[in-house]
């Protein structure tokens, strides 16, 4: 073959059809099945938009009551999870933890099962909500606590700061920790996605494709960014200081965290919303946690930027880690709850990569030496 | 965008260079790093080859004295890992349980250098060796039998059998078991080497992304064909009644496992290589352990095929599966000794993509519904 040109990145490859999210970047809008993330936000749970990405349609009363009842059903953490949570070493990383623990819940499902053609993921949801589960258990061991048994009555991002806790949470809080998980639930073909389609499409279990996913996520270039931008505010210290550092990083050319998108070209419709949160949330907490540093920042780079011809905007990690910093949330924690989130698409992904499953199989292209003679140990 | 090919499978996207495996599928050639696999497997240990392929040369013998004893030292398993293994759930599958621990062992190392730029994965060589030995140890105390620490003289393979069995291998036994490692340990962008750059191109750590490799060869499409020919020679009996049984199956059009290759067009070297071993050792256990089944099947397929005009040779997976089985390994575990393999080349193509880094991330073509308004709860 005379041109075998090099993907580098897969950049600009469809690597498959889907029918589950639908990105447009231009215009700055965000749908999940067809629907408006500004409305999934707005009105529904994140059970619900769970059953919107595994079914394809938003769920009727009966449907939703059924399904958050089999997710609820499922956050208690069996005695053996709680155990090898406990005698996780202790310097590890919660994604570490993550990938080995959600191997780990799959020898509790009939395995055999996941590899048919007709395994429907729909069924084994409590990997979705154990990750919930595991990680307030984790932070809670690792700070001396004790294992707190899930509520049943509580949404599923309520139960989780329940879980962390071991208090109540305030319904606003419960109500923002569900929106950011909503608003991190699917995002078309980021990297650890398409390592769980890619997984799948082995025929791999579902648990060990969510595994191979967390994994992914956990790299520095996907998941973390939002920790990197409260770095940054911390470095800034004060409202009246964000002007002068943002120009001064702007003329050193630094990367201003959470700040610009490959396919948004306006304002990640995400961050909008979440900068909302963090305003209801700041009110209700009495204390700005970085949003007014934040929102400097986002004027001078918005200014600078737009003088020199270019748009650059704030993207979904822009406002979420101060969101979490007031929910009394370890930074630790902050890539973890992205993949408690984007479980629900993953699994999305996984089913619909099964539904008309070619196994990923691309091509290097070998520019290694050309075979040479084998030199025997002694001559070498 | 007027055209957009759906590229199903990445199927002839060229996805990044590579200077690790040349395979030349029209003269059923197989190099390591430009040598030969007929090479490597006569004269070269398990070690190196890992070597050979961290490196792109072949060591020296000061430098493979140095390199063997770090792998030697890494044998035994910490004893929170053999607690690990012990607690694992009965049921769960070797593979699930590999993917388990190798996050796991991930912890045990300083992480944050992972992350960096310079992290260079030949350092960790443990998690390498400890595939082999959390093997080992699984399916001994599956069987009831205590942990056998490491032997430190004998080879990696050897090594292997002995801390399976608890008593030393014949050497022949040892070296069989080394030349199926070296065989199956490269062989290009197959779906879990390509999950291992996948998640490497996020800078997740080395640990992380071969976890996520593993999950990726668990699949039914990816590992396992060895032990489907273990079934059919045991459906077909006798060598008698091969002729007549492959004869049928071909009129069925049932597929014939471990014959065919979508890239080799002649016989698959590593088979001809693995028929010789199987050979080898059928005549130190004066049993024929299928060799004369496998013969007749590949007799049938080749004649009737090449009549039609097709060829259809052997492939890597037809000959293996009855070394494993001679050498008494239950068949378990025949995938994930894939792994433990294969988990050399996983290693070098994480170093590789490192190296000249971009993240892999592909374009979906949106196909769901177009936007449609929000229907509120109590209305659907």
């Amino acid at each position: 073959m005379a041109e075998q040109v090099v993907a580098k990145g897969l950049e600009g490859i469809v690597a498959a059809e889907s029918r589950i999210c639908k990105i447009d970047g231009m215009a700055g809008k965000l749908y999940y099945c067809g629907y408006a993330i500004e409305d999934l936000t707005e009105h529904c749970t994140f059970e619900e938009v769970t059953y919107l990405l595994l079914h394809g349609n938003l769920p009727n009363v009966a449907q939703l009551e059924d399904f958050s009842g089999k997710m609820r059903k499922s956050r208690d953490l069996a005695g053996l999870v709680i155990e090898m949570i406990r005698q996780f070493p202790g310097r590890a990383h919660p994604m570490e933890l993550l990938q080995s623990a959600i191997s780990y819940l799959s020898s509790s499902v009939r395995h055999k099962i996941q590899h048919s053609d007709t395994c429907d993921c729909r069924t084994t949801l409590h990997q979705v909500v154990q990750i919930a589960s595991v990680l307030a258990t984790f932070w809670r061991f690792r700070n001396g606590l004790g294992y707190v048994p899930a509520r049943m009555d509580l949404s599923h991002g309520a139960n989780f700061l329940y879980m962390l806790r071991g208090e109540e949470p305030e319904p606003l809080e419960g109500e923002i920790m569900e929106k950011c998980l909503i608003l991190h639930a699917e995002h078309g073909f980021n990297a650890s996605t398409f390592t769980a389609r890619m997984v799948a499409s082995t025929k791999s279990t579902c648990y060990c494709s969510i595994s191979s996913a967390i994994g992914s996520l956990y790299g520095s270039l996907h998941g973390g960014a939002n920790e990197r931008v409260m770095e940054m505010v911390d470095s800034v210290g004060a409202k009246e200081d964000a002007r002068a550092w943002t120009e001064k990083a702007l003329v050193e050319k630094r990367k201003i965290m959470g700040m610009g998108h490959r396919v948004y070209k306006v304002k990640d419709p995400r961050a909008t919303i979440i900068e909302g949160l963090l305003n209801d949330l700041a009110a209700l907490k009495k204390e700005s946690g970085g949003l007014n540093i934040l929102k400097e920042i986002e004027k001078v780079v918005v200014e600078k930027m737009e003088a020199d011809g270019k748009q650059i905007y704030p993207n979904v990690d822009f406002f979420s880690g101060a969101v979490y910093r007031l929910l009394g949330i370890d930074p630790i924690l902050f890539t973890p709850i992205f993949a408690m989130s984007r479980v629900s698409g993953w699994l999305a992904h996984i089913m619909e990569q099964r539904v008309d499953n070619r196994l990923f199989r691309p091509k290097a292209l070998y520019v290694g030496p050309e075979p040479f003679e084998f030199i025997p140990l002694d001559q070498r």
